[in-house]
């Protein structure tokens, strides 16, 4: 069958990969209500179709956080891309530079943040968690010597919250694989060592102060929040459920980027991830707020069927649908978009 | 078994027709959530039955921009016809002719404009793409003179959004025929050529001034289109989104009726597709402000089961049901359906 | 299997009649959205159940139109009961009798309205369509003479809307029987030749001022339709729409009583069928302003399993659950029954 | 299967258990519309997850009625756990006791009441029907006398209303077992005999002068009630549906708190039980106002499994995950939940 959609990638990963792997990756936490809404919600946003505009001189191009992008659409950090492709932290990598966007490295890569910054052929941002001010000061200087554009802080950990597939599955994360960024480090054999609950506004300040780099906080969902970290310095959020993996029982984030737009929107730039599908999920986003969005699953669905050239096919496919859709609510620009193309 | 429904000439329809041909005339775009809604809205709309009203005298017939129809329901254009049955769009013509009602002939039928009107026994509509103005004035000029009573642009194309079961079944729309009506022009031979995109408000003024046909704009389905339509002239609109088959994600149509009623009514006869089944949406449609209602996929189906006595017989089912539903509604007349007929 | 709840009732008739005859007991007309709509709708008006309350002295009995009843709850008319149980009119009305409740009685009965009058054991009703006043007339005449307690007027007439089951099925309803109350006449072998879309208000004026017995119009589903009988001299008004056998698209009955007990439910007694399964049922039909309501499908299941035993046993279970419902809700008759018990 | 959550301990209590027994323990009454929306209704209250907030030092531990637990989940009293597991009542109530919380004794266990203290580790409720003022008043007296905490009367009795799986499956609760708190009284050996019905307010009056013990009403689901039960001196209100197993078409009892703990909340502790299955649903009831939860149905699945180690399972799985779901709240303790943790 040719693959047309994301969802063709996606039966096409399943058939491939083991029931153990496709869990881990497909799951979510407690009883999947979340993982479904996060989907299923953008439905409740439908589009309104304009014509009869010229719309034929089009980008799709903006930036994020200064950058330029050729769509917004970047990809997730995610671990466990090595297992379902060799080197896949790499072929991800190269996907993305090779489709004009932005990947987010995560520590938990099998390769150095280094050594991924050293293939890659576009700007990166770096994800990694929180572990105590030193170590923590020491990734985001070597994550701004190495070039990358921007550090993600992920602060919606899953630690702790194992899904109950994986569980059923005694499927283990990360086995016997250290963090390549950590080599050599304690920290790095120990995958719960770390404590991002730890982690206090008061360390983002201070982590504010010692880079030159924007920070991005990760996992955001709630205004309060996304007040919060726009009073200590973050530059972006992501709003993010983390694709329903930590935490059951939340809004989905679409749902949820209304409300944060209205209280942060205009202090920080805002992204989200977790329930992204078609190229029409990416104009609603956008509608209400974001600057662009993350994709995870399907990153995995593309590198699953096809290492660099299935995620890269589908990049391709969201940018082209998310241009088609673009065009239909009559609109040219990414940055043109806003709830005026949304029926509500 | 006997066909009593549309539903039944659904069903019919599909054990006679390829499997690729049934899927290019079934599906709908993206994940098909607008197809659904299409046709699940209408149930939102409960009607309000009355009785002891003296309805035994009452009449199905009304004008659609002057031109008298036996009831409020026409053909929407549609190419393919000729695939689904020999010679379908003659077929169509006729059946549609019988039943004293207005097809609108689509600039895609294996007949050219002017075979079409010759062999009609009754008025038609005229349905063609913007092409830009020369081919575009010189087609409508054809129409004016072949005898038709209006002409129909279609805005919303579906270039470029091919659905995702044509994609995997390697469907070919048109597949090595030329659109007779353009024959022996360039234009005629490559489907996409056509720009619909580059369509504006101005070339409508052009084309309203060089026609004394009135023009209805096809595929609107936001106020704000639906007002700049009035202003620019426009005699009528067509509430539709192409049956779901060029964008996802949009409200059904007759969700999006009531605000472009409220935004135009008043300045432009409204008409809707897209989901219309029973004769119960049909007097939904012009309860909430349609002057008549267009089908399209129950046309292919007539079409596929008996050809014109098939396309016939479904015109007939929906004017009986049309008939009794407004009567049910204590209404003896379409003139008389208003809001007061639903229990919103 | 035991018998417990209607449900059972109604899995045990399906296993005992034909497909046709259960298709044409079963069905709704159009696509059953109101079939479904009428059952499902009653959960959307939770009840609250309330304790230390004294209710163990209670009473299910109430009046309807001034006669006594032992619980809320009347048998529909209907005809066919005869194809579904020998002389099942007749099974039924002994039934009801011997439950201490009333039966409509329907002229399309296989015994004339005297003859079921004579084997009577309590009060009952006598429906009857409208004829054109000279045979209405004496009709009612006839059921006044024959100790009916009140003549119910069916207004929303399925003539001329088969159910697409039935056709399919090529039922014919009441094949080759003549309406026993009506034998010897010329109105009495052909079923749609009466023409009930000629009654008009002044027409119930006429009858009202006829007899001295009390008037019900069934098939009321509008607020305004419920006043205009209350004008015109109507002594109660059945809320239904026929099971959802005569039109689809409407309101359940329960969605629609609230507006109308608003509108009109001070000056006519109120009764409600279409959907009642439960004692739960009974009490929020009355908790919304009904009187009382009527059984229809459940009557059949019960005809079918065990003739007049079965139908009592409907009427019984029904009876019990309705007394353990009002005993919830800490009321100890139906006369206490209010929106109070209602989650709304 | 490894058992992570309570939906395994379902599924595999389901298959230890007979058809008859297992229909026992999960049926409700009626058309089971409640025990759905008991479940269902949790995901409509969407959670707000916090942020780089110090989460790592809390505690799930709280008091009610002034008696520390270590986590805020009781057991529901229920009878028929000896038929589960060999001495049920005992296996679950040393399985609290290990677990650091109360169970909620009932008069329906196999052994007397001051048994059944004898053999706790902890402390414990007494819960009993209202029998008349004497057995009422001797029964309190002796649960105080063994070293209750609480007395809990039960007003949602299910006598009356059997569940249509039972009577379907024949199965007959209590079999040939007495109350063996009862032993040696009539009262004892008809289950039914208790009337609770006469159970009136002025009666509570008697009982909370008579005894020491706070009195908790088990079974309110209106705020009227709640009210009432304040005023007439209850210490603690259970909202509860009795799990859907004594009254069909109520609210949930999730969907009840809010307006009850609005009306009471101040004045009584309230506690819920009914449908909860998840950590985040503790979480959620303690939101909208309630101090803990009792567990009914999954007690009985773990017991089903594996005796007081599974009881023990069960309760623990609800302590980790309330424990995270908490956290992931950004609150440390039970006392900090409210309704600014919900998406409402």
């Amino acid at each position: 069958m040719d693959l047309i959609s994301l969802a063709d990638y996606e039966k096409a990963a399943r058939d491939k990969l083991s029931v153990e792997l496709w869990d881990f990756i497909a799951g979510g936490v407690g009883r999947e209500v979340s993982l479904r809404r996060n989907c299923a919600a953008f439905d409740d946003f439908p589009l309104v179709p304009r014509f009869l505009v010229e719309v034929s001189e089009r980008s799709t191009s903006t930036t994020v956080l200064g950058t330029q992008v050729s769509f917004p659409v970047m990809t997730a950090p995610a671990g466990t891309q090595g297992r379902v492709y060799p080197d896949g932290d790499l072929a991800v990598t190269r996907a993305v530079g090779s489709a004009g966007t932005i990947a987010v490295v995560t520590i938990a890569a099998e390769y150095s943040l280094e050594h991924v910054a050293d293939i890659a052929s576009g700007p990166l941002w770096f994800q990694l968690f929180h572990y105590g001010d030193d170590l923590t000061s020491e990734l985001v200087s070597r994550a701004e010597a190495a070039g990358y554009a921007a550090v993600c802080i992920a602060v919606d950990t899953v630690a702790g919250s194992p899904k109950d597939r994986d569980l059923h599955n005694r499927y283990v994360a990360n086995r016997g694989r250290a963090f390549a960024s950590l080599a050599g480090r304690p920290e790095a054999t120990v995958f719960t060592q770390r404590r991002p609950d730890v982690f206090a506004w008061s360390d983002l300040d201070r982590l504010v102060s010692m880079t030159q780099l924007p920070i991005v906080i990760k996992g955001i969902m709630s205004p309060a929040d996304a007040v919060l970290a726009a009073e200590h310095g973050a530059a972006g959020i992501v709003v993010s459920n983390h694709g329903a993996r930590s935490r059951d029982g939340t809004l989905s984030t679409i749902e949820a980027l209304p409300a944060i737009a209205d209280a942060a929107g205009d202090r920080v730039e805002l992204f989200l991830d977790s329930g992204v599908r078609r190229g029409i999920d990416v104009v609603r986003a956008l509608a209400l707020g974001a600057r662009a969005v993350l994709i995870g699953r399907p990153v995995f669905w593309g590198l699953a069927v096809d290492g660099e050239r299935g995620v890269r096919a589908v990049l391709d496919i969201l940018r082209d649908e998310f241009d088609l859709a673009m065009a239909s609510c009559g609109k040219t620009s990414p940055s043109e978009l806003s709830t005026e193309v949304l029926a509500v």
